[in-house]
C-alpha cells in the first residue's frame, strides 16, 4: 500500500545531517495500516518517530493526516502540583466508561531527567493495562525550542490516526512552552488548587487565555472560594469579548468528587464548540501557528542537510566567543548559502 | 561613523514582510554612539528594536558585537514566588557599592498581559532612580516561541555595548523557555524557597543543570534545612562529574540577610570560571545554542520578505483544518520556494 503523500517525500533523500536510516516508504504506509489496525507497537513506534523527528516523519505524518478531524483533542494545564495526572486519568476513565477510545501524551518539559520512569506509580498504568482503548505515553523535553510543542502536537495527530476518539494532553510547567501545548488543543482545561499564595495571579494571567474549563483541584482544601473569586475577578477584568464564559468547576480528583460535574461542563463547551464553524475557526488558528512553526523546522532540516554541521557550528561559536566573528554576518551568510 | 558591521547589512533592502522603516545606518551607528556615551534614551530605544525584532536590529547588534566580551551575564531563575526580583535588587546594589554598573532585564514570560507595568513597585525603581550606573528593563513575551530567550540575549549585548560591568537576567517563570533563558548566561542561580512541597522536586530536575549556585531565599521559615539537604541528594545523584560544585547559599532578600555570603559565593565561582579556558568554552556551547536559534529567526525572516504573509498562511491554515490540503506537502513546498 503507497499513498500519493508518501509517495511526494520519496524523492527527498536524507542528506548528511540526518542521523537516521533512510525512510523506506513501503515501511511507513505499513506502519500506519497497523496502528490504524489497533497494533499498540506499531502506535509506540510512530509515536517514536515523531519525537525524535525522524526523517520519515514527515511522510509518516502526512500518511495520518487523512485519518484525522473527528478526534477531540483536550489540553490540561495548570500551576506544578495541582494534581492534573490524576485528574487525566480520571477523565480517561470517564470517556472510557461512556466507550470512547483515549490516548493520553503527559508532556515534562521541567524535567529532562526523569523521562519515561515519570509515570511509573500512577493509577493509569494499573487500571488500563489491559484495556486496548486506552494508550498512554510521556513525552520528554527535547533541545529544540518549542519542539516539544510541534512533537505533543504531532503525537496527537498519530493517535488520533490510530482511532482514539478523545486525546489527552497533559502538560507538567506553567511556562510559554506549556501554554503552547495547551493552545493547540481543541478544549484547554487549566487547573489551579487553594492555597497557591501571592503567585497564583502571574500564573493565572499567562493560562487565562487559553482557558475554556477551569477546574480548581483539591477543592477540599481550604481556600477554594478564594481561588474561584480571584478567577471571577480576573475574567470580569479580561480585554476582549469572549461569548463563552469559561465555568469554573471544583474538583478532588484522588477521591473522583466533581468529575462528573466536569464532564457535564465539558459536554456544554462541546455544544458550544460544534455550533456553527467554531470548532473549524479555532483548528485554522491553531494551524497558523503549527505552520510557521512547522515551516521554521523545515528550513532548520534543510540547513542540516546542506553541510551546517554541529562541528561547524561549534568552530563559529568558538571564534564569536572570542571576539573574532560576527555573529549577525555570519547567520545571514549562512541563510544565503541556503538559499 | 561607519563601522564596517553596518555596512555588510546596508546592500539588504527589507522586503513586503517587514513591517518597519528602512534601515538608516547612518542611524544606526549615531545610536550606538550614543548609547556607548551613557546615554539612558538611546539605550532604551536600541533594546526596544530589538525586542521589537525590527529590520535595524542584525545591524544595531552587530555593531555592540564589537564592544562585548568584558561584562558578566549572571541569570537568576528559579520557583515561582522564591524572591528572585528582591534578590536581584540586591544584588545590584552590592554590585553598585563595588563601583561596578549594572543593567538589569526582568523577564516574565508568564505574564503577556503586565508588560511593562510588572516593575512598578519595586525597590529598585526607588533606590536607583537618579543613578546613571543602574539600567532597568523588563522584557514580556512574545508571539515566537524561544523568540524571548533570544531577544533576551541580544538585549543583554545591547546592556553590555553600553558599558555595563554586569547584567542581571531575572525569569519569573520555571518552563523551557526559562531555562534557555539562564542557560545563556554566564553564571546562573536557582533560586528555591522552603515549604514548596512536592514538586520542588520536579522543579530543581529541570533547572539542576543550568544551577552555578543555589540560593535558598527567605531562608527564615521552616523547612530551609530540608530544602538544602534536598538539593545536596540530588547533586550526589548527578550522572556527571562537574569540577564545580554548586554552593548553597541562604539569603532572606527582603532584609539582606545572608547577601555578603552570596557575593562571597559568586567571588569564589567567578575565580573558578576565568581559571583556565573554563569561560570562553562556556560562552562557545551558549552561542552554539545561540546560533542555531538566530539562524532559525534569520529563515523565517527571508520566507516573510519571500511573500510568506499572515493572510496566505491563514488561507492555507483553513483548508488544512478542513481536511483539504496536506500540512506537511504545504511545508516542504513553501521551504522549497524560499530557496
Amino acid at each position: 500500500v503507497q499513498s500519493p503523500h508518501t509517495e511526494t517525500f520519496s524523492a527527498d533523500a536524507p542528506g548528511p545531517g540526518y542521523p537516521v536510516a533512510l525512510p523506506h516508504h513501503e515501511h511507513i504506509a505499513g506502519l500506519v495500516e497497523r496502528l490504524r489496525q489497533g497494533d499498540a507497537r506499531a502506535l509506540a513506534r510512530a509515536i517514536s518517530l515523531v519525537e525524535n523527528e525522524a526523517a520519515e516523519a514527515p511522510a509518516l505524518l502526512s500518511a495520518c493526516y487523512a485519518h484525522t478531524g473527528h478526534a477531540r483533542r483536550i489540553g490540561i494545564t495548570g500551576a506544578p502540583g495541582a494534581g492534573k495526572s490524576t485528574l487525566a486519568d480520571r477523565l480517561a476513565q470517564q470517556f472510557r466508561h461512556a466507550d470512547r477510545t483515549v490516548g493520553l501524551l503527559a508532556v515534562d518539559p521541567t524535567s529532562p531527567f526523569t523521562g519515561g520512569a515519570l509515570l511509573g506509580d500512577r493509577i493509569r498504568l494499573r487500571e488500563h493495562a489491559s484495556d486496548p482503548g486506552f494508550y498512554c505515553r510521556s513525552m520528554a523535553t527535547r533541545g529544540a525550542l518549542g519542539g516539544l510543542a510541534l512533537a505533543t502536537a504531532d503525537a496527537a495527530m498519530v493517535l488520533e490516526a490510530a482511532g482514539k476518539d478523545v486525546v489527552l494532553v497533559e502538560t507538567v510547567g506553567v511556562g510559554q512552552d506549556e501554554v503552547e501545548i495547551a493552545r493547540l488543543a481543541d478544549v484547554t482545561l487549566v487547573v489551579l488548587v487553594p492555597g497557591m499564595g501571592d503567585d497564583v495571579q502571574s500564573l493565572k494571567a499567562g493560562l487565562m487565555e487559553v482557558a475554556d474549563l477551569y477546574v480548581i483541584n483539591k477543592a477540599d482544601r481550604e481556600g477554594a472560594d478564594r481561588v474561584e473569586q480571584e478567577i471571577k475577578a480576573m475574567q470580569s477584568l479580561a480585554p476582549e469579548h469572549r461569548d463563552w464564559i469559561p465555568p469554573v468547576v471544583r474538583t478532588v480528583a484522588t477521591t473522583g468528587a466533581g468529575i462528573d460535574h466536569l464532564m457535564e461542563a465539558m459536554a456544554r463547551m462541546e455544544t458550544w464548540l460544534t455550533a456553527g464553524n467554531r470548532l473549524a475557526e479555532r483548528r485554522a488558528r491553531h494551524w497558523q501557528r503549527r505552520l510557521e512553526a512547522m515551516l521554521r523546522a523545515e528550513l532548520m532540516r534543510r540547513a542540516r542537510s546542506n553541510g551546517l554541521t554541529e562541528g561547524n557550528l561549534h568552530q563559529h561559536a568558538e571564534r564569536i566567543a572570542a571576539g573574532e566573528e560576527d555573529p549577525w554576518r555570519l547567520v545571514r551568510d549562512l541563510a544565503k548559502s541556503i538559499s
